[in-house]
């Protein structure tokens, strides 16, 4: 336990350099805590440093490389060697994380991912060890920071969704290619990585079904304030009848509800267990010095208990729960119609018959340009389909209706 | 490794009785996670089960007794066996920390306490751990969910201060004697366990100010309203010039503060830190099943890393930091003043020789019934106590001012 804690840095793009800059920074606090000074063995980009020197060289990789190659098979050789290994990468870790974690395990090494979700947001640590004991019924996420500033912006200014998002890129909130961030994709990987923590089963990216937020618009943000609700961006991973369901779409909240409140650049995420009714994490979304320092985090808790079991979050129990695709949920639905006698009585007939009841509703304007703006009670997503088709075929329906999930009230 | 992993409760009231229940239900799993099964090795009630047989018989002690005597010896006795400490006591470690943390070091034991703080609000945790390497600046706190359920019913109702805590005490979230929770002090020994911890510095107990909320009145709610600000029990360890300041008081929130959002009885704190600008974490305050899962939390962690080292929590980083007692806050001043002219300037005059400027004001009412309500900007407490004894010693001033700390809006 004396010499110098060896750290191999592999990456050092944005993240790659904060990290090594906080590491120095933060050294002779590191070693007054922990006994040992850390220091960097080796840094690999793709124009220097030769990974099996690094690799040799270190107690513990920290990866900020990004992508699935070669990153996967860089990990799992310092991990084979008994190498502790800390990432911040989402998609490895949701494409691969059995083939990792089941290798970490067999070689006695650690593998902590905290950065890999949420921004600052301790999520990781919470499930993985205040919570490892717990049965944890249900897990809702704000995961990622770019889509819910540009639906704060949306909300706040009555913006549509490109002039907002034309206000994310330029205060450096969204990518100059934001695909992946605002069609739900960053999202369902970090929701892949808290299923698994949550619920003790394999859970891959591929078994997430995700949807993003380009198709919303400012109108249905002020319509659904009538009822209280806010729209958010949220990640829902829950147990249900006979296994999980792990899904991302936009969702509105009542206002009681401890995401409701979620603003901006933000991540939060709300963890349910009978136990201890819920436990709310909250703070910015990922920039390069919070990804660091979150890393830092990680590697410190290596430093403390080099031999820690299930810090790894890798750790399985039982037998693997199915993953479920049609649950059920309250709606917003949103109805373009010529206002005639009769209307909403065949629209609430057709609803009827699939088993959906309308808990409220309001009507926007007159005539040929009305609008019925209702909230539904729960009913599975493949009725509420369904009914969607049907509606849309009546002759005073204007537009394809619009339906936007609602968590429940009674949360 | 092998054996069942042997832990001695010393306590068995409402939280004892629910920690033992969730053990049991919870065994299995824990034995899946950590390849020991936890079982019960004794009981120490006042009527039965022998101190000496239990502590002998344990790897891990669990204690739910509370108090400080003979809590204390028990606990010193355990640590220097060896045997690892899970406590909730929040008396206990404001008061003897610093002894009870020194055995802990000294004979290689662990001493945990996530439930002692914040109720299922894992803020021991992320300070400890996710936040070990990090230069934490400030924590803010709701530390006592009684407070903030009669405050959040004050404000909503406009109900005094004896009918919202009468409501309280009906509810279950306020004692038959709510003495400990109303005056502060149960917020002050969590805020001196949480600087401990954020600083790395030695706090007690008898360093912390602590004002209660019983002086408070739904007028100063209802007006503060007007400027965007809301009231809550806060606790503040903060970095100062020159040493640290540690204390609880009623304090008024901008609406965009993340403990403005906290309601009912619930506890939130969050922690600043320039690395990763902020986390709140947020839940219910402590019932009996939440502080039960809490311990757990703690139990598994000893459990999967028996020989962490920083995990205690105990390690102190350089030098001791002074506790400053008077430092700098915004306030919100109530006057109740006989309207005549030139007031307003007197007022102003008495303030500003202080080097106390206004930020806003209302004046509420006319005539003999006038009352002034101000902001006032940054100003070290001390002067702003020599302003207002000034003040009440004007003529047509008719009662005592009051003032409220005001936490910066520049959060």
């Amino acid at each position: 336990m004396s010499g110098p804690f060896r750290i191999g840095l592999l990456g050092h793009g944005t993240v790659g350099a904060a990290f090594a800059e906080l590491l120095h920074a933060r050294a002779p606090h590191i070693e007054a805590l922990t006994g040992r000074r850390p220091e960097l063995s080796g840094v690999l980009t793709r124009s220097r440093g030769d990974a099996d020197d690094i690799l040799g060289a270190s107690d513990l990789v920290v990866e900020l490389m990004g992508g699935v190659d070669p990153t996967r098979e860089l990990v799992l050789r310092a991990l084979r060697a008994g190498t502790h290994v800390v990432t911040a990468n989402k998609q490895l870790l949701s494409r691969h994380g059995a083939e990792l974690f089941a290798a970490a395990a067999e070689h006695g090494a650690q593998l902590r991912f905290e950065a890999a979700v949420g921004g600052v947001v301790p999520a990781i640590r919470v499930l993985s060890e205040t919570l490892a004991a717990a049965h944890v019924e249900r897990v809702h996420g704000i995961v990622n920071g770019t889509t819910n500033f540009i639906l704060t912006r949306m909300a706040e200014t009555g913006e549509p969704y490109a002039g907002a998002l034309a206000e994310a890129q330029r205060l450096g909130y969204a990518e100059a290619d934001p695909s992946e961030d605002v069609n739900g994709a960053d999202a369902a990987a970090k929701m892949a990585i808290l299923a698994r923590l949550a619920f003790g089963t394999p859970v891959t990216l591929d078994q997430v079904p995700f949807q993003g937020i380009e198709q919303l618009t400012a109108d249905d943000i002020q319509y659904a304030r009538d009822f209280g609700l806010s729209l958010k961006l949220i990640g829902t991973a829950e147990r249900v009848d006979g296994g999980i369901s792990v899904r991302v779409h936009p969702a509105f909240l009542y206002a009681g509800h401890p995401l409701a409140s979620i603003n901006g650049p933000f991540n939060a995420v709300t963890i349910e267990s009978p136990a201890i009714t819920e436990i709310t994490l909250s703070g910015p979304g990922a920039g390069g010095p919070q990804t660091a320092s979150a890393v830092l985090g990680d590697v410190v808790s290596v430093m403390c208990a080099p031999a820690a079991a299930v810090a790894s979050g890798g750790a399985l129990t039982g037998e693997p729960l199915p993953v479920i695709a049609d649950v059920a949920s309250a709606f917003y639905l949103h109805l373009e119609v010529a206002d005639e006698p009769g209307v909403l009585g065949e629209i609430a007939q057709v609803l009827g018959l699939q088993g959906v009841s309308v808990k409220s509703f309001v009507q926007k304007g007159l005539g040929p340009h009305a609008r019925l703006v209702m909230v539904l009670h729960p009913v599975l997503e493949s009725k509420l389909r369904v009914a969607l088709d049907l509606i849309a075929g009546l002759p005073f329906v204007r537009a394809r209706p619009r339906a936007i999930a609602v968590i429940d009230e009674e949360f």
